[in-house]
């Protein structure tokens, strides 16, 4: 009898993997997932079989992922939490009877937010900037709401070549909600090799900088930059 | 030279810790938090001296960590993710010329989310139903603008006995744009001793069952339940 792990393995860096992501990937015989995220866990991938597919290969991978789990223990990586914006939906609606466990791993954002400082420290969301399969009106209410609501927003896939021009159009919007010296945060790689942090804000954003390899982190009104450290307040009245 | 880890140890289960995390709390000399946070972590803190606080105590805790970072190693630990609604933001905002490393930890949603199985894959939102530092008005048009941005919601802290209603309130509100067939899922104690896990749907929730152990996940327009997995699709148009 086989098994599947779906596997968040976090931002990337090894050590911010939680030791149950670690364990699974060691008692695995095939590791399936994208190239880029093989590579990032390649000291744990030493004599197994390996199954790769590129960018969009996401259903292939995952019916070869199910298929292989039939009768061997396979691990399914993907960066992040597996269950945000991961691999764990669509492994879950192709199921049939095979054994399947979802490892969760740190999510871009609380990973960003950790490099930055404390900037999701009160109500938050995540939003991703992905038309591939939302509709772009759609991502512009969200982003309206969260900004009316006050939340401190997280923008995954900020950037592409694809939509130049969606973050710009999303931070103009946030712009209407809140002051111009709401701290904007733009993080590359975050805990992984090549991370690079910019702090801006509302005002003076600069999104030429920000690709697919970044998150976005926008403050809610009540965020602050000290020290150079990104801080939403949870609200406690200090003595 | 000293130095204060702030460190997430995620939901509670020690094999869902980062490895950072136990690396950090293994080098320090004093470890610091909340009275059941370190009995959560207890193999980890032989020999070690010990701080610990009561509930509300979270200021002092603070305080007294950064004193004792000066010339010790200090670790100062919750659960979750210590940058989302965890010690991260006090510390920083206390901080003075402190050397502080922010270690971030899987947060509620995401221990809850593996469990049920992926029902946080789409654009999704944490809210705290606390109002000890924020306004319930303000609470209550957060959860508004969610449920008409059609985000998944996770709601901290949904109930405990000084605002018994609040989770009733909001849950009739997020009821005003969504379905009564959205699955709604409470899980107690996730990814630790003690898990329970129920799956209602927004028109026969019963919130008699959730307290302060509990997260509660609403779904979006999407979402639905599977061989008792709660899923929500992240929009693949599968062959």
């Amino acid at each position: 009898m086989g098994k599947l792990y779906v596997i968040g393995i976090g931002p990337g860096g090894l050590e911010h993997m939680t030791i149950k992501a670690q364990e699974a990937i060691n008692e695995s015989e095939i590791i399936v997932g994208y190239t880029k995220y093989i590579d990032m866990i390649k000291p744990l991938t030493e004599g197994k079989e390996i199954f790769m597919t590129g960018m969009r290969g996401e259903e292939e991978r995952c019916k070869e992922a199910l298929k292989l789990s039939k009768d061997k223990i396979v691990a399914l990586v993907s960066t992040g939490d597996s269950g945000i914006y991961g691999m764990a939906g669509l492994i879950l609606e192709l199921r049939k009877d095979e054994d399947v466990e979802i490892i969760p791993g740190l999510t871009a954002s609380s990973a960003a937010g950790a490099v930055l400082g404390a900037p999701l420290m009160h109500d938050n969301c995540n939003i991703s900037l992905s038309d591939l399969m939302t509709p772009y009106e759609k991502i512009k209410k969200r982003v309206r709401n969260a900004a009316d609501g006050d939340f401190i927003i997280s923008l995954y896939n900020p950037r592409s070549k694809g939509r130049p021009h969606y973050l710009r159009e999303c931070i103009e919007i946030i712009r209407e909600f809140r002051d111009d010296n709401t701290p904007v945060a733009v993080v590359r790689h975050a805990l992984r090799d090549g991370q690079e942090t910019t702090i801006f804000n509302l005002g003076n954003f600069n999104e030429e900088i920000v690709d697919m390899f970044s998150i976005v982190i926008v403050g809610n009104s009540q965020s602050y930059v000290k020290d150079g450290k990104f801080i939403t307040p949870r609200g406690y009245k200090l003595c």
